[in-house]
């Protein structure tokens, strides 16, 4: 029934907590058979021959070798010169589609009930191109930009998602009213991506105006595509709906590859204690598992997580429950044998 | 007790709904004995005498000779030539400061009970500057400016305001993990006021977090200043939580005057049929007599319209009454006489 070819993924356990929610991903893995092996790797920036820091190359040349990894949360390194390693690593395998699907879960109660939506955010460019000048003493500008192969990738990548998804809509967001020409281009190649996808239900918004509707009722959004910060801001919001980035989970996919992560923290105040909850790397485990073909895998490990929560009997302490991370861990493991 | 030399204020009835909420403001401040008088002017853009189209010289010279203008819903003009005549006004007055308060109204229930944060956004540059270039075929960038000059006449603005009003706390949002320089520019700004407004509790949050945090629990924040773009975001958002646009009011405050206004839009749909909703306008109508320092006649208006929409008797269609607007204004007015 399920596939069993053995394939590996390379793993960056990452600061913090990282090491022990990558380990409960990795039993819970095991007790569902799941024919992967992982490689760890660690991608803390060394020195570079040229005296910069950089990720070691060992780390890149496992993702680059496997294709598919999944990463826990790293620390920001401090300091001017430091880049975030998150925003680096996206940038060094090309991740141009960052996909967040935030959905409400049945045994964590929040203000909203069935929030099902997914957030494809542009991953390269945008506001996030680093481009900076200070023109003269006290003014500043920022460069966005917009170029149209990656506006058609990412247009493209959310199409193709929306339909094998079967989802119902695809909504592009935008402030073309006022970047015309920037988010203007983007939007041409969202409208011009919606000709080539006919049965794919589309429409534009305003940010303004999907911020304003989504906190009065999500169920109005489905699929949602946009620049780099637009998503950076809608994915946080939605996760905020359904209970925080502890429990939605993340896919950046690239032309020749895809990293999956949790985006929430270090939470260095409870590293090491077995009190994390490892449901935001889990559920961004099982996109990597459908991202791969393992569909079978993916949505048993899927349901036994669900489950777990809303049965709510071994909950972590985010989710207002006394589990150790272990046994929330091991009850997962125990729906799966 | 009350003030009662007479001053002239400028009126803007705007579009659509425009011209019968601004009457309905109109018969309130009368039943309040406002000492104020209305000069209305338009301002559709007409035919300069350089062959661009433009806002009437009258126009201009009433909001400049008066001070403060109160402003309802425009249109927005439709072909490329055309910028936002909303943005065109906030650029003509050097509106500086868009202050957008959101509160709960205890007659209608949203998911959230006892909102109340104010967001000040800077609103004359940043994403607004409407600087755009098409560098190579496919590759557009958009300037985000920065200045001292603006982050610090906002910053100042914000901190005074939150002094001024006895607020508990001032926060900074701002992405300056990612546009270090700008918004690194913006928050330097905050900064060095803070210094000077010690008794003013100060902190400085990432956009994305605000927006998670600001779902799911409102009363983390109170006043917050930001770039123009994050302000536009945050405060449709912030208005969602309590009803939406047709409830929040907004006030954007220059260096000469200032400009009150409903920001939601002109409803064709239901415009001349007696069926609008003018709290919005009403309540920018209240924070004008504030900024004029009218406090007695703002406060009775505003409860007066708080009170009305409490009792539920009178409510407009968008509150899920069978109201006119007129049956709405009357129960006010019935409360200020
Ligand atoms: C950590 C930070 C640089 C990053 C971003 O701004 O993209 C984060 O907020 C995210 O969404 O992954
Ligand atoms: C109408 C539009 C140009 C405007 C803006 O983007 O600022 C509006 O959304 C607002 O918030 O007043």
């Amino acid at each position: 029934l399920y596939s069993t070819e053995v394939r590996t993924c390379t793993l960056i356990p990452g600061d913090g907590i990282g090491p022990e929610i990558s380990a409960a991903v990795q039993k819970i893995f095991k007790a569902a058979n799941v024919p992967i092996e992982w490689e760890s790797v660690d991608v803390t920036p060394v020195k570079q021959p040229d005296g910069t820091f950089g990720i070691p190359q060992t780390a890149i040349d496992s993702v680059n070798r496997n294709k598919v990894g999944l990463k826990g949360p790293l620390m920001t390194p401090v300091g001017k010169g430091h880049r975030s390693l998150n925003l680096a690593l996206r940038k060094e395998f090309s991740l141009y589609a960052n996909v967040r699907p935030c959905r409400s879960l049945e045994g964590y109660k929040t203000l909203y009930d069935n929030v099902d939506v997914i957030t494809i955010r542009e991953n390269t460019e945008g506001e996030y191109s680093g481009i900076e000048h200070e023109i003269v003493d006290g003014v500043v500008q920022s460069i966005k930009l917009i170029t149209e192969e990656a506006s058609r990738r990412v247009a493209e990548f959310a199409f193709k998602y929306t339909k094998e998804n079967n989802r119902r809509k695809l909504t592009a967001v935008h402030k073309a009213n006022i970047m015309r020409m920037s988010d203007g281009l983007f939007l041409r190649c969202c409208r011009e991506m919606a000709e080539k996808y006919p049965d794919v239900k589309f429409e534009e918004k305003y940010l303004d105006t999907v911020c304003l509707n989504m906190v009065q009722d999500p169920s109005l959004y489905d699929v949602l595509v946009m620049p780099n910060l637009y998503g950076d801001i809608l994915s946080d919001m939605c996760a905020g709906l359904v209970g925080g980035l502890g429990l939605t989970p993340s896919g950046n996919i690239g032309i020749n590859g895809a990293l999956f992560e949790s985006v929430h923290g270090t939470a260095p105040d409870i590293a090491g204690q077995d009190k994390a909850n490892p449901t935001a790397l889990l559920l961004s485990a099982v996109m990597m598992l459908k991202y791969m073909g393992l569909n079978d895998h993916a949505q048993k490990i899927e349901h036994a997580c669900y489950d777990t929560i809303k049965e709510a009997k071994y909950l972590t302490g985010d989710l207002g429950g006394k589990a150790k991370c272990s046994e929330f861990t091991d009850a997962i493991c125990g729906k799966l044998s």
